[in-house]
């Protein structure tokens, strides 16, 4: 496993992610980025105005830009696929997989998917949460064995949670609430291969039931009946890996320290998804102090990696 | 007072001081920034290799001088004099004087003074402190009334410190402890009106007492004999403020949150004099942070400020 372990991997390709991989890459550590810069808050703003040092401005794009390069220069590696699930495994490692389904191993983790939490907006999702409706395979996929289960969500995320609960059931719908499916090709082989039905659907409306979720309605009246209900809506975010692998949270953002530090040992988050305000300067100090915090454990004394 | 009374003052003109003044002045609320750009790290700096945004890197003179263009893009006022006294007034506003024994009132204050906590270097400093020793006039003046000191600096807060003795005192001599006095022209003037006696000495080699400091001598060997004694060298940093005010420390940092709060009430502290990483990026970061929740504070509900 040695050679293709990473030092620091990172989650998020906008202003802390960059910001880390500089810190990472240039301690000379084996530092890889995952994610799409152009799909980031940042990316998406047409000006960034209080960014220091750009007294006359700049565009999102251009500072991706500069960012990217940046990162680079020092030789981070940058792979713009999705992260669909990460897990920690028994000697303290962490395994990303992402939507081609490759698996990649690393020492410490910092997620900085910036502020991508998003509800679906269904009905009683909240008031049926733990009551047949679920945010995560790892955690409850256990309660539906041989049950029959839809996923809800038309990305990646949802065809990996998908695949994730055949090895509990074989009866899965994937409903894609109001939008177009856009699976990579390896996932979508792999749904094909194992028969699921993914179903283009209108908006779910709601879903009800008494004290318990027992079918859902779609705005064009129908309605579908399940046992499990599990909501996969949007790209991967903090919130489903936080709940897959027990990071504490402080509402729907990771709790941090002033160091970046999550309670999982080895694992660092910054930007948006720790609650900090959606600055670029905000971001860009988190995403040193989360790699400089990695740096430091993998410097120290206390090391806890089997290098075999 | 009103037409006077800033929202935000920030003391330090380094990185985190010049990110604060960039939010506070955009979000229009009157900011005044003070302190010499040429004298802190950044500028110091030789290179700036990890600062996101500057792939090719920048020297510390440029990413300064940029960093003072932009808050001043935006409307900081930016006074070059050093401030050499903070007080909490009873209405929870601030006032700060300058080494040109100005005063200016704030309802919020951010402190981004840098790493300028500077030791003496002085034997037994340490183990006397509290016996004899003290660093805040504002603190212990009170316990040497009438009595026979000696103010330790070569600079304006010493200076100020020593006027400050006035109150308490006659018999005050200062000692430059190896360096030239640098005072400004009207601390000087202010000095020589009350016939304080300044004497540049060479280093100063230790303060000796049993239980009680009782005498200093110097690097030549000659001995001198007083009651109390002042430490007040180098610039007035986070210390000196913490301590005349009551700043919750944690060792010689002043202890913030997540959002740059301290333990008192509008009150602020960004960058290196937190004990955040010496970093641009964390600077830049916590300089955001900290103008954040001043300005938050400043347009809430809890409005504290009596105007008149």
């Amino acid at each position: 496993m040695s050679e293709n372990l990473y030092d620091i991997l990172i989650i998020g390709a906008g202003p802390a992610g960059f910001s880390a991989a500089i810190y990472g890459a240039r301690a000379q550590l084996k530092t890889v980025m995952f994610g799409d810069h152009t799909k980031g808050n940042l990316y998406k703003s047409h000006i960034v105005a209080n960014y220091l040092g750009f007294p006359n401005a700049i565009t999102g794009p251009e500072l991706t830009a500069l960012g990217l390069e940046h990162a680079k220069t020092f030789g981070t590696e940058h792979i713009i696929s999705e992260i669909v699930d990460l897990k920690l495994n028994e000697d303290g490692t962490f395994t990303a997989k992402d939507d081609k389904q490759r698996e990649y191993t690393s020492k410490t983790v910092i997620i900085a998917t910036g502020q991508s939490y998003a509800l679906s907006g269904i009905k009683n999702e909240k008031e049926l949460t733990g009551k047949g409706v679920s945010y995560c395979v790892v955690c409850d996929g256990f309660f539906f064995k041989n049950k029959k289960v839809v996923v809800i969500g038309s990305g990646n995320y949802a065809g990996e949670e998908t695949l994730q609960l055949l090895n509990y059931t074989k009866d899965i719908t994937i409903l894609s609430h109001g939008k177009e499916f856009n699976f990579s090709s390896e996932i979508k082989s792999a749904l094909e291969k194992s028969n699921i039905q993914a179903i283009k659907t209108v908006r779910i409306k709601e879903i009800t039931g008494n004290g318990k979720a027992e079918k859902l309605t779609l705005t064009d009246g129908s309605e579908m009946v399940f046992d499990g209900y599990f909501m996969a809506v949007g790209v991967a975010g903090a919130v489903s890996f936080a709940k897959k692998i027990g990071i504490e949270m402080n509402n729907n953002y990771i709790k941090v320290d002033l160091d970046g530090k999550t309670n999982i040992k080895g694992l660092f988050a910054a930007g948006d998804c720790t609650g900090s305000p959606p600055q670029v300067a905000t971001s860009v100090g988190n995403g040193c102090n989360a790699a400089l915090s990695a740096i430091k454990l993998i410097r120290g004394l206390k090391i806890y990696i089997q290098y075999d």
